[in-house]
């Protein structure tokens, strides 16, 4: 059975840190292309250096009728040419039990995606149908890349006898209650690199996926040098259309192949002045 | 166009407040019932009393393969069959700006929904796709019917110049700051109460959409009490399970209808206790 904190640190021990997004917007396809026959061209071109693939939900949501059997046969495919590389399902669930218990079921058992993204408004006990998935992991959102993350975020909550932001407060919960089976992460925006950094000191080697960096405006190597944790490892950076759009023409997979190489190559050469 | 807030406001003309569950679980299902045929006949039982329809996303994507389409199916027959009464879709979403823009493409232009509950974490900047249409609805969750909502909702947060619980500043910020359209409504949970009283204090005579009434424990009269607005109106109590699964026989729809026509009967008979 695949188990996803395992694949990771595989990945990671195999220095591969690009989340490459796999979003086809209907709008962006190349000329000719179906979603599913892009997504396959975009695997074939990028398996070799992708750290992990973070399909977005709702991308094949407003594909319409066929979207979720367009992302099952997405992941599906992935897994067959590239069982190495885990896929986390970009979803930002949270509901009450019952119902994160059929999000949790849609995401693992039909669409056997290895990770979700979560909202953590509802708090640990609602999504227990996630959490308790040992060989699934769980990206918590703590500081999210968007210009207005600060409005609910940045607010100074009382936490444990502290004034701290309430995404310190939902880093340290999860880091410290939440992680029982030891299958947490944080999803932290590059755009927030000095928020990114502290996250990184309070919760020691816990995985962070880091959205944000190219068409959204946060650095790479900021990104890099906030999250990197003791063992050098422990933040997948994600991009997703300078890597799967960076050509609209007939080469679009050998130009998202020379994109991924580059920002695969860019992340070791960081980290390697880094460490 | 429907217009959500108009529609509403009609169905509280007529003296509707019940929101109707139209989740069609697979293990739940009577006896040679699909999905789509037992959703037709609850909404052919039920809408003479139904205040809205509340479909929750999470039991349609269970579904797999067909999931989106029944779930648009479901309600194009709801507009059809009862055009006058609204459509909540209950998905939680909430991402970055560009993924909220395919959300509500997915949720407005291909499922028709009149209104979606969202996840404010992200602040307002992320949610304009949603809130920006001005003829649709959009159900800010606040605090929550999960036995664990307490868990960051309660922190007391600084918020201008107060010292809060997390769910009263989103309580605040929604009605002061994201409601420019006149389009936005609370999810609070019946078992709370004493919560749903304060927010309404706070709140005017903003719609709440409570959940959490009969399974999951909540008083349907405390739920009314503590949610009337000056009008006697702005709330919306939802059941699914005590309604649409009131019989697992074939005599399921009689069974709805007649719950239905019973909770409407009580929620009528509490609110002239009150007013």
């Amino acid at each position: 059975m695949r188990n996803f904190t395992e694949l990771l640190h595989n990945q990671w021990d195999a220095g591969k840190f690009v989340s490459v997004g796999l979003d086809p917007h209907q709008a962006k396809l190349p000329k000719g292309q179906e979603p599913l026959q892009f997504n396959k061209a975009i695997i074939d071109a990028t398996h070799h250096v992708a750290g992990v693939y973070k399909p977005q939900s709702a991308a094949y949501e407003a594909l319409g009728d066929d979207g979720m059997q367009i992302l099952r046969e997405t992941i599906s495919y992935a897994h067959e040419k590239a069982p190495a590389v885990p896929i986390i399902l970009d979803a930002k669930r949270a509901d009450i039990g019952t119902t994160s218990e059929e999000y949790a079921k849609t995401a693992y058992d039909y669409l056997q995606a290895d990770a979700v993204t979560l909202h953590p408004y509802l708090g640990e006990e609602a999504l227990k149908p996630f959490l308790e998935h040992k060989e699934k992991g769980c990206f918590i959102l703590c500081r999210t890349s968007n210009p207005g993350a600060a409005e609910f975020q940045d607010l100074l909550v009382e936490y444990q006898g502290k004034s701290v932001p309430l995404y310190m407060a939902v880093a340290e919960q999860v880091a410290t209650v939440w992680n029982k089976a030891g299958n947490c992460g944080l999803v932290v925006g590059a755009t927030y690199p000095e928020e990114l950094q502290q996250v990184r000191q309070l919760v020691g080697d816990m995985p962070i996926l880091i959205p944000g960096v190219g068409a959204q405006g946060g650095s790479l190597k900021e990104a890099v040098k906030g999250s990197l944790n003791a063992k050098g490892q422990g933040m997948l950076i994600h991009a997703t259309r300078s890597i799967i759009f960076a050509s609209s023409g007939s080469d679009f997979a050998e130009a998202a192949k020379k994109a991924a190489e580059e920002m695969h190559a860019e992340l070791t050469q960081i980290r390697k002045e880094l460490l």
